[in-house]
């Protein structure tokens, strides 16, 4: 019965996992579509508008904070970030599920401005294998890897502002647990309450 | 992650084919366990006590709604009929799903009671065809059928305080659906909560 899409917003921490799993989500569910972020940064090399990012400058970037036209954003160094509202509830009109990977900072505040979202946290199978999984990026010293940990942990400790937590120990796994969770969501009787009183 | 067992309570009209998904779902999934009423009609020819039905005697069944032992209950002519807890309980705590079919005025008495199950509600494919599938089972005079047709509208009514509802357009994908729905709740994060915050 299901006719408009799902935004699902995934957030976990680092060395959770949750770049992989999205990305494989993604190229098995040819119907989910990833959120494209806008921002105020430089192209790079090979990065195209509307595919990579939206580019915009930055009082493209202001008016559209103004404008109440963004779900989330940030400032990171001299940069901006946003989530677009408009590719994502065009997305959702359209039937299509729309993926947002994204910190809990810009989760928390999507989830304001768009309650109806799904929110999963993806966990790391324990914290011995997050901190194994740190580490082994490689490129750290040893404290970037201690504070990306303990910047982990508290992490964590948002999982409750979530509707539901995956313990990534196995991808795929973790991408059936996504795919049951969006079409168990479709069935929610708070989703279709409209189409249920027009249709009997 | 998910330890216990989930309780999942199932309804819909006459006619909407929850029997079918009931019976087919229990055949494909060893795991899940159909609920086991209390009653104090007889036994039939051929049915067991502790299988078909826990048989007792009217005092014993007076004594387990003192007693808070029944999920819910319903006289119906001069039989009892009940949920026991103990046999749900004990279930759900082995890590079994337990299924439990019942009429909408069970469905509330559980919900009271024990939250945390999962109520579903399994529509008909439109009202035609519910109409046409209340005439087929052929058994019934018009009056009957009418009766039938008019309490199922009622009933449809009552779908906002399920969690979720299940169009029955086909029999395999609905029971796809309950299956989603349950590794899904098994994902919430309110039922691993205890489990987070003691792993991490």
């Amino acid at each position: 019965m299901r006719k408009k899409g799902l935004l699902i917003v995934i957030s976990g921490p680092s060395g959770a996992g949750k770049g992989t799993i999205c990305k494989l989500l993604l190229e098995e569910n040819p119907h989910i579509k990833a959120s494209i972020s806008a921002t105020t940064r430089k192209p790079r090399q090979g990065e195209v508008d509307g595919i990579n990012y939206f580019f915009i400058d930055t009082d493209a970037f202001k008016n559209m904070i103004q404008e109440d036209e963004l779900l989330e954003y940030a400032k990171v160094y001299d940069n901006f970030y946003g989530t677009p509202k408009k590719y994502v509830l065009d997305n959702l009109e359209a039937g299509n599920d729309v993926l947002l990977e994204i910190d809990i900072d810009g989760a928390l505040q999507i989830k304001e401005k768009f309650n109806e979202g799904v929110f999963v946290f993806i966990l790391p199978p324990s914290l011995e294998e997050l901190k194994n999984r740190i580490i082994n990026r490689g490129t750290e010293t040893m404290e970037d890897i201690n504070k990306r940990y303990s910047s982990a942990l508290k992490e964590i400790n948002q999982v409750i502002k979530y509707d539901y937590a995956i313990v990534n120990d196995n991808v795929e796994g973790a991408i059936q647990d996504i795919e049951a969770i969006l079409r168990a969501e479709g069935c929610r009787v708070i989703r279709q309450y409209e189409d249920i009183i027009t249709r009997y």
